[in-house]
């Protein structure tokens, strides 16, 4: 049986940081033999809400350079960008036929980002992004797609516009599959400050940090207020170090809960296991990043051989397309 | 000096009546020595307000038959589908970051549309019209768009985004030029039944109208409502017969008008009088119409060279897109 065909993508943002790696790419590498993957440059996707296309360039560069250091197969998944496949604009077009302006005003992940970003002037290409990321999918006849719960109404929204683009141009045999969102289980992991991850709040820890400096940046990181000195009782529950404890560390918790809970460990000693378990993780990782490094013409390279065989099934789902539409 | 470039085009509504002809098309012909023309026809544009495509390939091929029968010249005005250029789609993307949602709400014409057509639930890509037709005129930095009244806040629009992408992309030396809109001066030709001329009224004259039925349709033409008979006293500036004849016959104005007011000049002369005139003019139009019509290849031909054409200017406008965007 043919493997299904999973299509995510990341916009470019340059350097990853863990957060993307245990919510996203992790997931995608998991997932890599069991499913046909393609992987999107969400290229297109920065300009909904910053016109700036300076650093698009060089961000992708640096994220494709983690996708391939964590792990990322270009064998197994072609990884794009979707600016170099005209036939997503293409389809773009099409399905902004096929749904209303009232149902994309309905998106709740929209009015979250108009309030979140202090939006006063909706751009109509932002209106649309779930339009675009339904073109992105289809178009590759994604079928399933491994999304946050907070993306889930995006994918009803493909699944709405594949359907009534099924109805509507091809009734007896579906062009489209109406897609279906695989939820990732991971918990959004929290920055440095307790806060949300975000690189512009500069509370990560980078896929590409090396030992020092994620031994430093743990040093920094929040841990329960009211544990002064390494003898204080410490309470786990509010400790932003325990909850990094649980993922990279999850064979010592008993141990680590019970000695800050009694306070027979000190913060610093906690942070600085913390912060070795850490290294060990992205060791391989960072190896692996250093011989892409040296030699970014393989990055750029595997990124048109992505190109040409995602390119491939583009022309083959907008020749079908256009044959059941009489157009195009 | 470089000719100055004209960016237009029609829906694929098949068959062409008097009204395109005097509206669009001979202006078209009348300009295509000082400007370099380029036809569009806008096959995309139908969807927003019509999602059914069985007929847009045979209305293609109609029109286009119309306006070369008409005197459209294709070596030197391209003429093209734009679904058959994948740039017009890249372009609306692009350019669907560059306005917002509240401007195009704005939009009188949109407005009137909605109203005109009973419209409850807009589709995002009818929002969007204004902005694809911004792809199609720039794609091909049309300097000039031939235009009705109705249309110039489209080109308003157009002149907006042209602006925002020069300033956001290309402060410099800019991509885009702010096309000017050249209004007809024509005033609309009614139908035969007075009200407005459309085809889906059955009021219409066509160009492809042979000159039985052009007397035929004249014959059933609203002309005074008081004039029953022969010798009554008419009213020419109530009368749509006598609109034609200032259309068509403008040198026999005087002797009609004065004729049908002393009730010398029957309405069945008047109209007979008419039907030869307009027979007249669309004798040279029916039979280049009959040469095309027998070899319908040479219709699609012409379609696959302008597309040619047309094609190489896009790509062109397209690759100084993406250098000044670093993306694509």
């Amino acid at each position: 049986m043919a493997k299904k065909r999973i299509l995510s993508g990341m916009r470019p943002t340059g350097k990853l940081h863990l957060g993307n790696y245990l919510g996203a790419l992790e997931n995608w590498i998991a997932l890599q033999d069991e499913y046909q993957n393609y992987h999107l440059v969400a290229d297109y996707h920065v300009l909904t809400t910053d016109l700036s296309t300076d650093e698009i360039y060089s961000n992708t560069i640096e994220m494709v350079t983690d996708w391939l250091a964590a792990g990322l197969d270009p064998e197994k998944s072609p990884m794009f960008r979707q600016s170099k496949i005209k036939e997503h604009t293409e389809l773009f077009l099409i399905f902004s036929m096929l749904i209303t302006k009232a149902r994309l005003e309905r998106n709740p992940t929209l009015k979250e980002q108009v309030r979140d970003l202090n939006i006063e002037n909706l751009v109509y290409g932002h209106l649309g992004y779930p339009v675009l990321q339904a073109a992105d999918i289809l178009l590759y006849k994604g079928e399933v797609v491994p999304v946050g719960e907070d993306q889930l109404p995006h994918i009803e929204i493909t699944r709405e516009i594949a359907r009534k683009f099924n109805t509507q141009y091809s009734p007896d045999s579906p062009v489209f599959p109406e897609p279906e969102g695989k939820i990732t289980s991971f918990a959004r992991l929290p920055g440095l400050d307790g806060q949300r991850m975000s690189k512009s709040v500069g509370n990560t820890i980078l896929l590409s940090d090396g030992p020092e400096i994620v031994t430093q940046k743990l040093r920094k990181a929040v841990t329960d207020p009211q544990k002064l000195r390494k003898n204080d009782l410490g309470r786990p529950e509010v400790c932003l170090v325990f909850t990094y404890h649980k993922k990279f560390n999850p064979q010592d918790i008993p141990e680590i809960e019970a000695d800050c809970r009694s306070g027979v460990l000190g913060c610093v000693d906690c942070k600085l296991r913390c912060a070795s378990k850490i290294n060990e993780i992205l060791a391989p990782i960072l190896e692996k990043r250093k011989t892409y490094e040296n030699d970014l013409n393989k990055v750029i390279d595997i990124l048109h051989d992505g190109e040409s065989k995602a390119g491939l099934v583009a022309k083959q789902t907008m020749d079908e397309v256009h044959q059941k539409m009489t157009i195009g």
